[in-house]
Order: structure tokens, then sequence, then C-alpha cells
């Protein structure tokens, strides 16, 4: 983390429920390790050295009235670092309010799913880098390994085996010139998109694709819980890796 | 597993080599806590009740000299109810090698990646139940829950956004009736498949789906390694699950 002016800002919506994990707190706030997810997930966004300050968009009050202050008082340890906003209704509106409290001098934007808590810092900065190199917009991406097969619209019968080779997963975080994605938000959020990404297709502007990292997988179940933790406890044993 | 006559009988290919877990042995010798991954893999199927005999197609003699006497060595534990054959050069190859050692008398076949170690027993059931239940072929799948993109064949730039809503990623044990699987091998094997049911739908017949189970999981690479052994050790301090 560098001090003073702001290049490169984190974008992290963190106002989901996650019902998957089961009844409980909100997703950002559940624990691998005894951490909350979305400590883990900050703290990876500052050890890239490639981010400046980080925008969390927190659950608004009308769906948790304590959310903001919760989330305010576990990032409070990144000091200045870390700003915490009220989120929206949805995802993307979570992000557009995010968007508005960054200061204007940042020109690199990150979009990151709190979910994704242990990221590798080298993926991050390795974003940040795509786009300090020329890309309007990047993200990084793995192959898909297992067959895919489309359904019919009940999902009960195979349709066809889809050629995975042209396919890849998407990870976050995903970068972006800060016009670029301001552009798209503005422009392209017409429809539904999954990710920030989608919403600069829509527009028309190329999307650039870096290596992804196994270990930038999202917890959003038990299972993955389990995965997250094994994950820790072998970079507990092995530091350098 | 019953004794006597041979209802459901399981095809496992462990022929291959598992270069994406480094070097050393073949991919099925590879262990998890201590066993092998294939010796996991057939425990499963044996454990689950419903499959009666297991085929496994080891590494060819070119390939590895020791290979089918290793394979033996390690699952002569079993019984009678594991035969080990010579596999091919493709795992196509291996699946059709392993076909021809079932008895005739077997009216259920499974199709199993030796790779998918820790399959619950739950699901190989509901495999076979679907078979007996009517389906010419069935195969497990989960949703897919990645973002997925489609690239240019350079793969450094999106193309667009999939919808992944009508795409199911693909497990195993897949489950045909006997002489479906045996004409999809006679019919369908002109080109490439990367599974056994892609053989069903190039023939043209139906494809059924059922859920899938996220510990079905195929272990690649040294992070699935992690993971499997987290979850044999949350399956050992809660015997119930």
């Amino acid at each position: 983390m560098r001090t003073g002016s702001v290049r490169c800002a984190a974008i992290v919506p963190a106002a989901g429920r996650g019902e998957r994990l089961g009844p409980g707190a909100p997703k950002a706030l559940r624990t691998i390790a005894d951490a909350p997810i979305l400590l883990h997930a900050v703290r990876g966004l500052l050890d890239s050295g490639a981010v400046d300050l980080v925008v969390v968009a927190a659950p608004p009050a009308h769906v948790d009235p304590q959310g903001i202050e919760t989330t305010r008082a576990m990032l409070a340890v990144f000091g200045p670092a870390v700003r915490v906003v009220a989120g929206g209704d949805t995802r993307q509106e979570s992000v557009a309010l995010a968007l508005a409290a960054v200061p204007d001098e940042a020109t690199v934007l990150l979009v990151h799913d709190a979910a994704r808590a242990l990221t590798p810092p080298e993926l991050i900065g390795a974003v940040v880098d795509a786009v300090l190199g020329g890309a309007d917009a990047v993200i990084p991406v793995l192959p898909v390994t297992d067959t895919i097969k489309a359904v019919d619209p009940s999902g009960t019968t195979v349709t066809g085996t889809v050629d995975r080779a042209g396919l890849r997963a998407v990870q976050t975080p995903q970068g972006f010139r800060r016009e670029i994605l301001l552009r798209a938000h503005r422009e392209g959020a017409g429809g539904a998109a999954t990710d920030d990404a989608g919403l600069v297709e829509r527009i028309g502007l190329p999307v650039a694709v870096i290596p992804g990292h196994v270990e930038a997988f999202k917890v959003t179940t038990r299972f993955d819980l389990l995965l997250a933790e094994a994950v820790l406890a072998a970079r507990a044993s092995v530091p350098s890796a």
C-alpha cells in the first residue's frame, strides 16, 4: 500500500446475505480461520502493494441496521486505506454506490468479490499491471476443466456437449481504466450482468484476459469453507509458497 | 456389494499419467491420506452397495511394465469384486478394453473417473437407481457457479459472456443400460468425446441428468489433493456426515 495519492482503488461489494452458507451472519462476516471473509479479502488487496484504497459496500441499513458500523469496526485496523459505504439491494447497485466514493485521482479501478477471500496478492498485482500496461478492462480466468453440457429448460435432459476449449471461468479482481468502468455502469447498466466486465462487453469495448489462480476461488458453500481452511493451513506450513 | 450374479458393473479407466500432479507415479497411484487415489475410488463404488463388480483398466505394459501387477496387488483386498485389465493409449480405448471384460449378465454399467476418488457412495447408488428406473444413460451434474466467458482462438480477448443457467458441470459415475453403452462405443467412437455420455449423444439417444455432489470433484492438481485431504479429515471428524 502506498501512502498519499490514490492511483488504484478497489471496490468490494459486500452487501450480500450468503444464503448458500446457511442461516447466520451476512456472507462477508462469516469466518475462515477465525477471521471474517471480508477481512481476508481486504487484507489481500492491500498486501498486493498495488492498491491504495479499498472501498467496501456494506449491507444497507434496511437490510442490516448494524451492518455499516460492524463492517467499519472490523476494518478499522487498516486506517484510512479502507472506506466503508452503504451498499444497495443488488450487487450492481452496491458497486455503483462504492464507485461514487472513489476519489477522482484514481485512474485504475478494481472490482473484487469479497467471497474470493484468499485471492493471492500476486494475482491482484497482475490485474493492476495489465491496466497500467494499456488494457481498458482485464479479467483473470481459468480454463474450464469439467466436461460442460447444455440441458433443456427443464434441466432434466442433455441437449449437447459444449466445446470447453473456448470457455474460461471468470475470477476477480476485475480491473478497469477509471473512465471505462464509469461509462460501463452509466451506459451498460440496463440489463442484468453477472460481472462488471459484462457491462463493458455490453457497450462494445474489449475485455482482456490474464491467467487466474486456483486459490482465488469463491467461498459460497460450507464445502468452500473447508477448502479455504485447508489453503490457509498449507500457507502457514509453507510460508514462502 | 452383493455376492453371486453381477447386475451392475463399474468400469474405471485408470491408465492415465496424471501429468498435472507433477512428475512421479501414475495418477491413480498418487495418494490421499496415505491411500492411492484409485483405491479410494474403487472402495467408494463397492461401498455404495449398488455395484457388484469393478473392472479397472490399468496402464498397459508399454506405458508401465509393472502397472497391471501393481494395480492388482493394490486392489487384492477386494477379492473377486475387482478385475484388473490392461488399458489402452486413450481413455476411450481403456473403457472399451474394460467393457470387453464385463460379464454378459451385467445389465447396468457405470463408467467412473478414478480421479473422482471421494465420490460419495450415495451418489453412486443414485446413478444406478436412475438406470434401473428406466434411463438409457444418466449423468450426475452440478450447476455452473462461476461466470463463464467465451474467448477468441488466441485466448487473449473475451468474445462474450455465456448464459450459464442452461449449463451443467458433468461428474461421474455415468450410468448406462448395457446395450446403450456398447452401441455408443461401437457406433459413436469415430471422433473424440470427453466422456461416455458424449458417445451416447452422438448416436442420438437421450442422456438424463441427476444432481451431482460437490465431493465428487476430480483430483487433478496439487490444489485438489489439498482439498481431498480436508474432505477426508472432515469425514473422519463427523462419521455420520
